[in-house]
């Protein structure tokens, strides 16, 4: 099902390299037309499109506070404690996050540090459609009640999963609104009777919330990261189980029809063996079309080592990178680019998209060159601040004003110069 | 030459707080017509626009390696001294910012933690025009070389002066470029013969430069913040100096004439000695005309006490906030939103935008609500590893089972099961 490649030459990885093209800027006059809408109706621009879009009546958008504090009874005890523990997990990775504050004298009287501060207004986009990814309120709404944050903010399309609800009840969300797709961006965009507009938005979505996303920053908005369709990249040794990386590469193509997997491996007999563990094990999936539909896009490349394998990965810069090898330890310290890493047999990828702790919010589309996964950072800004005594500007200043004025910045010179002329110091 | 305002309602708040209106939007056209040459030319496209726009004729982009290395044969020993006082004091700021690698078991045999790599390759663009702003070059190119990003690459339109390049000598720039405007930002992100593309592009400009950034980001390029005109707050108590407050305004408003600079105090003593201290100093500085323009945008407020001020502050959300006051210790914890503080009497912005150590890149038009200024976080990205022991996903792997079937993902159930149900658990 997957296209193998048998050690392909260097000049022929730019190919291998390719994912599927990008529709964003395409979808930028729809989004436009939104916006405005929004704009110009708030929140009943919002009912009329979710009427349209997710062919549903709604009067309100707001969900009501028994609807969320009901919806633990909906669920089974199992499922409730399962959530409860990767919220565990999740909140003490994220914790652990926190920087202190570290006052660096760096001249004699210059004190300088950095504070962090909440982000005030968040905004998390929670998509619906077929499944109810509650596991992503986990990852977005606990850094965000970690960091402080005001006003935890949820858009999410109809119908919203009580598991949603359950999860945002634990973590601290201020508000949840019936809202999906573009119309949804748009209103935590620009804000309308119901909806806020937040300071930042955040969270996974179809083409159409990521043009919406990309179009959110023009109006001043700042959103997690820029995302494309999910992937996994494999690299297996001949330690490797078959049967495991088959599994972890139909995982992640069940995503979508434009998930990307990729295994590299240095063994023939591994890759053969993992095609027919795929062959075994598809049939026993309910999403074997979308799966099929995934694979087609997906390939599988033999490379000569292990190292040339860490060579490949790099230049893809995969999402996520599982590392299916007898010493995975070794192997970290070439990593240069990827969203998250998963060192050894058992560390499967659905551990960190669940309940391991680390965030599943990642760099897709080769975004792990610029861009990390979401944190407790993606929720707060650092302010820098500093203290100067006088001795200190009489020691630091006299460098100031020849700097400033070299800037032909007289202005800058001056406020120093005032300074050290002063009669009194206090 | 400021406007007063004594005691504003709250409810007149909002127009206070309003800045001049942004133009980037409206200059999309222009920069996608520059892209695409760029993308269809490379570097004949640069050179011609340099002609066009920077009246230069210049036959190739990259300085000459001799050029760079004798640049400080043309600059004075003061001048050259304190770019290393400056970069000493910036280095030591920056270099505190490293993360320490922290495992965490967030579950027995569930181990997660994140290490930091560099982004590979930077750009970072250096205005011209009227003023050589080498400082720029300090406060971009050290994080970038204390993270260890590989090419660090300068962008700025002729002519470049040496102070520019000794600069970007000493902090380990690797490459300097003759381009400028939004064909500098094109030839980043898209690259061309000479100039690389890179991962993320850094530092301030005109309209022109702000639009092209942004347009970067739809070319999958990051950029280090949406920029607007620099700004300052400042908040006075009657322990205030008058003059300092004055120069600290005028500082500010020197740098061009869509700059804002607010004065918020408790003392309509203080405001009255400020323009009188305005008055007085702005007839002695080279950029007064400049200033005046900027003063006729700014606002001195008059408000009931400093807590009010401190809101008010919040409120607008400054770039550069200055504590012109008695304890400012005691109202930083009760500081939101801002770039970067400036506490007591001796700390004026100068030092900071030279050579106190902290960085000038920093959050204009209220983004400081949901950014931070450049840091050396802004040139890594922080990768996330989970190691899980067979013990480990023995006892997490049961909930991600129960999780991911909720989520009606079954291959990602699947993964679990088929590690949970092997017999040889190596």
């Amino acid at each position: 099902m997957m296209n193998t490649y048998r050690l392909p030459k260097r000049k022929a990885w730019n190919e291998l390299l390719q994912r599927p093209a990008h529709t964003a800027e395409q979808l930028r006059m729809p989004c436009e037309e939104i916006f405005s809408a929004v704009a110009r109706d708030g929140d009943q621009a919002v009912i009329t499109y979710t009427k349209t879009f997710d062919k549903t009546d709604i009067s309100s958008l707001k969900v009501p506070k028994k609807t969320i504090s009901q919806a633990g009874k909906l669920l089974d005890k199992p499922l409730k404690d399962a959530i409860k523990v990767a919220a565990a997990n999740i909140r003490a990775f994220h914790e652990a996050q926190r920087e202190e504050k570290k006052i660096i004298t760096t001249s004699p009287g210059v004190h300088c540090w950095r504070e962090s501060r909440p982000i005030e207004k968040v905004g998390l986009y929670i998509p619906g459609g077929s499944a109810p990814l509650f596991s992503t309120v986990l990852m977005l709404a606990i850094p965000a009640n970690i960091a402080g944050c005001r006003e935890i903010v949820i858009c999410s399309p109809p119908p919203i999963h009580p598991a949603i609800l359950y999860a945002a009840r634990l973590t601290g969300v201020t508000s949840i609104f019936t809202a999906g797709g573009i119309q949804a961006i748009a209103a935590l965009s620009l804000g309308t009777e119901s909806i806020p507009k937040v300071d930042k938005i955040f969270g996974p979505g179809n083409q159409y919330v990521t043009a919406a996303k990309q179009l959110a920053q023009y109006y001043g908005v700042a959103i997690d990261m820029p995302a494309g369709p999910s992937e996994v990249l494999i690299i297996a040794d001949k330690t490797a189980n078959p049967d495991f990386v088959a599994a972890d590469l139909l995982s992640q193509a069940e995503h979508g029809p434009d998930s990307q997997v990729i295994l590299l491996t240095d063994t023939e007999k591994i890759s053969t063996q993992v095609a027919q563990a795929i062959a075994r094990q598809i049939t026993t999936l309910p999403r074997e079309a979308i799966i099929r539909e995934a694979l087609r896009n997906s390939k599988t490349i033999i490379l000569p080592d292990i190292p040339t394998c860490i060579d490949f990965s790099n230049a893809y810069a995969p999402e996520h990178l599982i590392l299916a090898t007898k010493n995975p330890d070794n192997l970290v310290p070439a990593i240069r680019h990827a969203g998250s890493v998963f060192l050894g047999h058992y560390s499967c990828e659905s551990a960190g998209d669940y309940a391991s702790g680390t965030n599943h919010t990642l760099p897709t589309n080769g975004y792990a060159r610029a861009y990390s996964g979401v944190s407790l950072d993606s929720f707060v800004r650092k302010i820098s601040f500093q203290q100067i005594s006088p001795k200190g500007l009489r020691q630091l200043g006299p460098h100031i004003e020849i700097m400033a004025e070299a800037e032909q910045l007289l202005a800058h010179k001056a406020a120093v110069s005032i300074r050290l002329q002063a009669r009194k110091q206090p």
